[in-house]
């Protein structure tokens, strides 16, 4: 099964990587071009050329083993994902042939336009659950990445209520966890240093969690914004978003809840999340490309309690009346457009994918415990014990006397994974295990080993293996 | 000609669209898929089906087919243009294969990382004529799309002299002219309005070019940023960036200039635009996709003449460390990939394809004049009479007793143009052309005809013709 489900992977990849690889032949024909035509960048013959590369299926098979005889387990779907292929698929239409600015009037401007209302319905009626009946697509901002999705949050609730605040005696108060994002925690920590606003950071347990009640203690009549992400990039902790979402509405606090982990391993439906006004969805999380994200509004929320927003040409950046004048910049359509597709497969498959990846990083953690343990190494799981408050896909995992780092380079051409989030590869040990209060020496050896739809038993077991042996290795020679 | 270069053109949409395409189909065929393998999103034959569609020189010739049988001539390149098939061609490979996050320590992090650094070498040797030999590729910033690069622009010049003026007696003072882009006159206005800026709005000449005196002179001892576009995205008229550079230069103020009309229209190597501070570089200008762009950032200019820059984790973005810790993000190394390659065609082709849309645009203007002529209508050229002062693709034409926009509605499903500027393709007389006091009765029938390398001289013909007829007809209608 594995090598069967190896070689779909890969001629996929083979589809798009042959027309990469075709690039490079074409330029190394440059130089037998004929000049004369200033219009003719490429002549007829040169296309021809190009096509049939493509289309030679010996491209497509060489490429696919070769890239087959390459493969480095991927076990970092937290870091990222790849785009899956019909995603691709969906996106390539609007590079080339619907490639109209959406603003445009003319002939051009119709089905970008179109495209993209179409992307903001699926968003909303797929992968956050909404009636169909009841959509509103303006509810959906498409952003750049994440972290514009995270910092607008911030900056709405900060520019609809700071009018509230004119006495200097006191200023607008938010609360996040002390395991946020940098998306999050960098721009609060920011915005608190130039004394715009109050932070309070609420610590979450050693199981990664923080307690709702905690949160709902630091609110403060002062408070203008709760966010909490829904699951933790490392530990895979779900967070108590529902009762969170739910009391902020009673006292008419706006709260923001970062998905951006949690999209297609666990439930994002509105009604699940306690109806909260904004969510963050990333698209490299998904199976969509690095560069698009969205962030979900709900309608007239800024417009409530005393709020006001006064925009026309941005919130964040701020340029032409793109996003209904909430955010300037041309709509990259053929992102929007994959980003919906990746939220709609992701939400179609959730409970098949969740399922699958639960057995493959189940199989993982035992296959470890097993040759681990069989050297007499005990490895520690960081976060909740209970597996319904974990992603279904993450395993945070400490080995006593290992450093992780080490270990993972020593297998890098093996396995690839993280010791934390790729934002921070290069740091020491991650805030989150510090956070948790995961001791020193499981934290310094800590492996985020994160699986996806495309993980196969077969790159389990040999994954378990490379690791394991690494690891038993680093021990003995450590010990030695 | 006409009918071969098109062939061309819509042959490589084929391409690309069959496997759009091919996704419809794909989806068709979903109901018919085995379950059971938790693993199989797609089963071989699934794939073997769509890899057969896709290749099928009946489906690219169809579908090229189709395209040419609905052409709309589009000559609105200063709006936005197609991405080119080898920019399409060049991105492929990142989407897939080398899909990984670039901050990633492992395996499928290398590629990305020395893509995006290859990238932002091209930029810099390519387009900006760096020498090869002095290159510092941290001097390249990728952003999300234009605005926030000229958004980005303007808090570095805050942000890095904030300090100089504690007291509350001045404040930073920044010029621009009265015809940018909004993404930067917006944000002016925006940051004036707040108190934390003041603003010089210096006013164009009839031929929409800005004085270089007039710009010197607003300069006073509190100018922090001068800002002036290269080439105005509606008149085409190219500004004195080289000699307010110098000027700048001299006096220790920070210089920007927004070249996204400019690039593959005009040199941008920053010997010729005068060493300007910051340049930004738009990619759904020169055939790269739209949602990603670049501002050139001079090294070590923000740590000069008492300037201080502190930022670890972004300026306008605020998040993990990525693009050297000042802008947070995960990297979208696909449309890096784009950007530097389109920026590099546009570069290696600038006099063919410059010399090439001068004549197209001359054609037009040419065909347009006699035909309206021999109707008793006389237009006026928009802008500089100096075609050394405007960008060679551009056309601002008014037409006397004409509605533009309903001119446009008339014939948008044949030519595709604007009377100004997409991003306010709704609103009515352009800013632009008020700033250049343009007379109402040409401003109002006013169109902006932008060619771009791929145009022909029969798309110019047949869109002179379309033009010409309607707005012969709706002069008589209206005198009638």
């Amino acid at each position: 099964m594995s090598s069967q489900h190896n070689n779909r992977h890969f001629v996929a990849y083979g589809v798009a990587g042959a027309l990469g690889l075709a690039y490079f032949y074409w330029k190394n024909q440059d130089k037998k071009r004929k000049d004369g035509n200033a219009t003719a960048m490429f002549s007829d013959a040169e296309f021809e050329e190009l096509i049939t590369y493509c289309n030679q299926p010996a491209t497509q098979i060489a490429l696919a083993k070769n890239q087959e005889s390459q493969k480095c387990i991927y076990l970092d779907y937290n870091g990222t994902t790849p785009i899956y292929p019909p995603v691709v698929a969906a996106m390539l239409p609007y590079f080339c042939t619907h490639f109209g600015n959406p603003s445009s009037g003319h002939h051009y401007g119709k089905e970008p336009k179109r495209a993209i209302e179409e992307a903001r319905k699926t968003m909303l009626t797929s992968c956050l659950g909404v009636d169909p009946g009841s959509v509103d697509t303006s509810a959906i901002w498409f952003t750049g990445c994440g972290t514009e999705s995270d910092n607008l949050a911030i900056q709405l609730a900060l520019q609809s209520t700071e009018h509230q605040f004119k006495e200097g005696t006191n200023k607008p108060h938010m609360v996040c966890t002390n395991v946020e994002h940098p998306a999050i925690a960098v721009c609060l920590q920011a915005l608190e240093k130039s004394g715009r606003i109050d932070v309070t950071y609420v610590p979450v347990e050693t199981d990664g969690c923080v307690k709702a009640d905690d949160v709902q203690a630091a609110m403060t009549e002062n408070t203008v914004l709760v966010t909490i992400m829904l699951a933790n990039n490392e530990s895979g902790a779900l967070q108590p978003v529902k009762e969170t979402a739910q009391e902020c509405r009673k006292r008419g606090i706006l709260f923001h809840t970062d998905a951006a982990q949690a999209v297609g391993k666990v439930s994002c439906r509105l009604d699940d999340l306690g109806n909260p006004d904004m969510v963050s969805i990333v698209g490299h999380k998904i199976g969509a490309p690095k560069g698009i994200a969205a962030l979900y509004v709900r309608p007239k929320c800024c417009e409530e309690n005393g709020r006001t927003l006064s925009h026309s040409h941005g919130i964040l950046l701020l340029g032409g009346g793109q996003e209904f004048g909430r955010r300037g910049g041309t709509e990259n359509t053929p992102y929007m457009v994959g980003l919906a597709t990746a939220a709609s497969l992701a939400t179609e498959n959730l409970e098949k994918n969740a399922k699958h990846m639960e057995e493959m990083r189940n199989r993982l953690l035992s296959q470890l415990e097993t040759k681990l343990n069989e050297a007499g190494i005990q490895c520690r799981v960081n976060g909740p014990d209970d597996p319904k408050k974990r992603l279904p896909n993450t395993l945070s995992v400490g080995l006593p006397n290992v450093h992780s780092g080490d270990l993972l380079a020593e297998i890098s051409d093996k396995v690839a994974a993280s010791a934390g989030a790729a934002c921070h590869s290069a740091g020491g040990i991650s805030q989150i295990l510090r956070a948790m209060k995961v001791p020193e020496e499981f934290a310094r050896g800590t492996l985020r080993l994160t699986v996806g739809p495309y993980t196969t038993p077969a790159d389990i077991d040999r994954a378990a293996e490379f690791i394991a042996e690494a690891a038993i290795e680093q021990t003995q020679s450590d010990t030695i």
